[in-house]
């Protein structure tokens, strides 16, 4: 058993005399200064980032983490506990969106299962780190011990030592698990002191009285931990999943390394805000892609301060979200890299 | 000289069985209903309007209109006027926003010279159609003649028609012109019957004061030529500009020839509503690429009952905001035809 220490360790700084030379150099180029909007600040923010004048994004690595919720038992899903595995199969067989959005990419997709609650065999493309079939049910009792969740959070660090070990130049985390916008809720509410009945939302499909039913278990399960949650590691454990808290060390990982992240809907974004909130400075290398339409979502985005690039209405999970934004972000290098400044062109400037 | 019968001509109808259809398998593949959101729409409407269940986006053309407006002499714009022939040559030397991004589309890029006020050898890649110096000042007398109304809507037509000898699934027009956020307003107000002083924008970056200018101006013209504009012809030709009314020649050549269009920001937007304006059936062809920055373009986007997909505070024009909703679109076609059903995949489907 390894211990916590890594999490807290400093994260890197995003160089700054890159991201001043960025945005300078932005204001030469062929157009009204600041008219390409939100597709300068992401070329600027990844040349910071990758510590260059020419940022750019050939390598992605694509990790998705599934895992089975005990909390499903409480039928809080419209979906059942099985399609989990049914879902990692068909990550690895190339059907999910996430496998279709990452061959159209040229990104590396990785799947760990880190625990369904089926065993099965081997199968190429998975990445196998099982930690137990599914956490515990947290309305009755932890949703993990202690040092499953170490090997949760570590199963995260190494999914980017893989991803460094392929030259990725941009991290994409993404999930899969039945019931866990129950976990992620009941993370969110913890964080951010709030009642269940405002975050929680229909995940992959509830009717109004099964987010009402969510709600409440939700707010029965808080009420039962309330006294152990005294840090966001400890909320992790007690209500977490292990593929949310391999987010959360994925993202810690991905800063400590200087690795840019790109967090997708409302799993990532709570996984990304218990990363936040044990180490604040590791937002700095994190882009935000999308609002999810899942009901919660905006709330969290909101405790970061950011503003998800996208809104395309999307709430599947599976690192789509994320795996979207990646042509826009390479759009917006190629401008920052090859568009002509006012002097090459010979183009008058502003009167 | 041509007429104008052209544009009253009927459009295609996009086909009703294959939106049904992918719809439909919308609905089989492995996720939850919906959850892809906008991205689904996007596929979906596409289905339809190629009549396909494959939809795909290989063959791009994108048109960028130039031309000047003699309503710059009132000092409307904070670039000088031989900005438009500077980033002419600009795009057709690969320098400018919209040279990067079909580039990196693989896009077929045209630039087409309706009028810019300096006169200028022929240039590799530029069509060159003068229809005459850049429009005349409409503060003063009508932008254009009726002749040349009709010119620059034949312009937009006969791009279209080359559009498609290319093969292309896909058309975008843009704008190039130094004002023409003035005669854009200028054409919006009129068509909303909205004052000037709602609707004008900064532009390429007037300050507060120039935007206030700009409104007067704007506000006057109307008033001079308010008893001739009776119909969105009328105003094209009292108010707009030549690349103005290409687009809309363009826009409702794409509708009657069955080629779906997406349409850029605030210029392309106006020139949209006036094809809607002439051919309400028009808008069944059209994709709204991204919200822009002017602030005018809200209230004409609502108009047309749009929501675009983006909203990335681009302000830029040159079909920029057009040509990075391109990537989006080929994803949700991938999505669309690649993913596996959940028989395919044997994956259980909702409770």
């Amino acid at each position: 058993m390894t211990n916590l220490d890594w999490l807290e360790k400093p994260v890197r700084n995003i160089n700054n005399e890159y991201l001043v030379a960025a945005e300078q150099r932005q204001n030469t180029l062929t157009k009204p200064p600041g008219s390409l909007g939100r597709m300068e600040e992401v070329a600027v923010q990844l040349a910071a980032m990758q510590a260059t004048d020419k940022p750019e994004i050939n390598n992605i690595q694509i990790a998705v983490f599934a895992a089975d919720h005990g909390i499903a038992e409480e039928n809080v899903s419209a979906f059942p506990q099985v399609v989990t595995l049914e879902m990692v199969k068909n990550f690895a067989q190339g059907g999910a969106a996430i496998s279709v959005l990452a061959k159209q990419l040229a990104a590396n997709l990785e799947v760990i299962n880190l625990g369904t609650v089926s065993e099965y065999e081997d199968m190429p493309g998975v990445v196998m780190q099982r930690i137990a079939p599914g956490t515990q049910n947290f309305s009755k009792q932890a949703a993990m011990s202690r040092s499953q969740l170490l090997e949760a959070l570590n199963a995260g660090k190494e999914a980017v030592y893989r991803a460094r070990e392929n030259a990725a130049q941009l991290f994409i985390g993404g999930d899969m698990g039945i019931a866990n916008t129950t976990s992620a809720t009941a993370i969110a509410c913890a964080l951010l002191n709030e009642k269940a009945e405002k975050l929680a939302g229909p995940g992959t499909g509830l009717d109004k009285q099964g987010v009402s039913h969510k709600a409440s278990v939700i707010e029965k399960s808080l009420a039962l931990h309330q006294h152990k949650m005294k840090t966001p590691v400890d909320i992790l454990q007690c209500v977490g999943g292990f593929e949310i808290a391999a987010l959360t060390g994925a993202y810690l990982s991905c800063a400590q390394n200087g690795l840019p992240v790109v967090i997708d809907g409302f799993i990532s974004s709570v996984a990304a805000l218990v990363a936040i909130k044990i180490n604040p400075q590791a937002r700095q290398w994190m882009f935000f892609s999308h609002a999810s339409a899942e009901p919660g979502h905006a709330m969290v985005i909101q405790a970061m301060q950011a503003k998800p690039l996208l809104d395309m209405n999307m709430r599947l999970g599976e690192a789509s979200g994320a795996a979207i934004l990646v042509p826009l972000m390479r759009l917006a290098c190629a401008l920052q890299n090859n568009m002509a400044t006012f002097e090459q062109a010979s183009v008058s400037s502003k009167d």
